[in-house]
């Protein structure tokens, strides 16, 4: 396949595990109260709707898909172990707009949910959506095997946590709040934690589900974290590069604020290498795959990841 | 067994079991970085330690612990599910103090987690305890069978989350911000959410680690909800009765901030005797398992959780 038919491709792959994650999260946050919950508050599922539906790439739920499509394995259990992924992503987004982390008033183009509802709500909106990933990945109908549930759960749980994206927000508040300029070193990890643990997570959960092996995994594993990485600086290098619009937030206040990014710890240059290096280490790692349509759409996700305009 | 009796071996109980649960807490929380996290913030770590240890009746551990030795099943295994129930407890405390939520500076007697850090640690903390609560739980040290974790996961999550214990909090936060009298049904019901789910979580986890079939698994259930219920009843009327000191916490105050109660809903005498008839339910719904020590000491967590004065 050559490389345009593979950009293309990934574009329309993209698109449809968009709307099949959309399309589960609808489901998944609908009123009808599940075995064990007594009922689910009305205008307090609206405001969980309106923090996972209706937007972003779905980064997360496409790795995930499109990984354990490498081994065979698609349909319902992906997209909601998939569709799980996608609520920590929107949780965390919700606690870090409040006012008391990076105060942002806008998401997506949109109010943040603390301000299309109330701090209270926003809160517990992000701990609703915490708390129902779990619940969306342990259940039978994620998988038959109790182990991919509980090794889903468990990989989950250790991504998202203290020692990876919660710990990573914690020290990027903490850089913030210095006045010294952060080094690449620490910033690498910051963003590895904060950013990359999750992504890594999605490739990992598709490899679960794929009930891939060690070898399997290993490459996985290094591709995820490369992309992640990639993914990130691109991130900061678009803050640098991109206009308001284009965003939908306010391009430029990475710098204002201190940020810990790898645009202000190494440069734009190097920044960019460090970028197209990590990008080519991804799509370096699935080498061990048969080439061919799969593989060659998770490649295409790496380039799309530093490629990408927003 | 005399009820004198029990009652002693009931308070000897709780405090090993609290003592047992706050070393495990101790372990659980320590700086060393487990296999896929990067590594724990260290200011951080010790702001969930703060939020998590040195305090509490561990209520929920020792319903967890003693519903899993009715079928012989003890250990490090059953303390690690119970620490994780506290974690969710804690969790649930310190966003509830939150600025936005209740607005709560002292917690047992303590400046809570945000005062004594600030606001974005604490809500970040109340993120990592509750996620952490599910790696502790899905974790192989936890039980071997991933069948029971799975399972385990799967039941805190539904307890937790927004048609348990996160969607009762938006309750009680709508009911507050109404200027109506609440009805005793809406009271109910929330407290079944808020309270109730979790406590009765902790016996199910105990059923679900014993192995239980179904029959005792439907007389826990039974038991969970009605200490569950209890318990909380029992809590509006201390709100009305205890002082200050004893509850390290302003009394009365529920009163004046139009708090769903049941004592504003039914009246203290009515409250006092739906309190009494709960937890007699509680204890007549163990009489299927066979008299003796263990048996006792649930029984008497009933009589305790309505004739505790905190």
């Amino acid at each position: 396949m050559t490389a345009a038919i593979a950009a293309e491709e990934f574009q329309e792959r993209l698109a449809v595990v968009a709307d099949a994650t959309e399309a589960m999260l609808d489901k998944l946050l609908s009123q009808a109260p599940l075995p064990g919950e007594t009922r689910r508050p009305p205008r307090f599922l609206e405001a969980m709707r309106y923090a996972c539906l209706g937007g972003g790439k779905r980064l997360r739920p496409f790795l995930m898909v499109e990984t354990a499509r490498l081994f065979g394995v698609e349909g319902d259990g992906v997209l909601r172990a998939a569709a799980a992924a996608e609520m920590i992503h929107c949780y965390s987004l919700v606690h870090d707009d409040l006012p008391a982390l990076d105060n942002d008033d806008l998401r997506r183009g949109r109010p943040s949910t603390h301000k299309a509802y109330d701090e209270a709500t926003a809160i517990l909106v992000g701990d609703g959506l915490l708390t129902y990933a779990f619940d969306v990945t342990a259940d039978p109908a994620t998988a038959a095997d109790p182990a991919i549930r509980a090794a889903l759960v468990l990989a989950l749980a250790r991504g998202a946590g203290l020692g990876g994206m919660v710990g990573g927000q914690v020290l990027d508040i903490e850089a913030e709040s210095s006045d010294k300029p952060h080094t690449a070193e620490a910033v690498i990890e910051l963003q590895s934690m904060k950013t990359g643990a999750l992504l890594h997570y999605a490739v990992m959960a598709g490899a679960i589900l794929g009930k891939a092996d060690a070898a399997a995994m290993a490459a996985l594993s290094r591709y995820g974290q490369a992309l992640g990485a990639a993914f990130q600086v691109a991130d900061d290098i678009l803050d640098v590069e991109a206009d308001e619009v284009a965003l939908g937030k306010r391009a430029g206040k990475d710098a204002e604020r201190n940020k810990a990014t790898l645009v202000a710890a190494l440069g734009l240059t190097a920044a960019r290498e460090r970028r197209d290096r990590l990008a080519a280490e991804a799509i370096a790692a699935l080498d061990q795959f048969p080439q061919g349509r799969k593989a060659a759409i998770l490649k295409e996700a790496a380039r799309f990841a530093v490629a990408r305009k927003s």
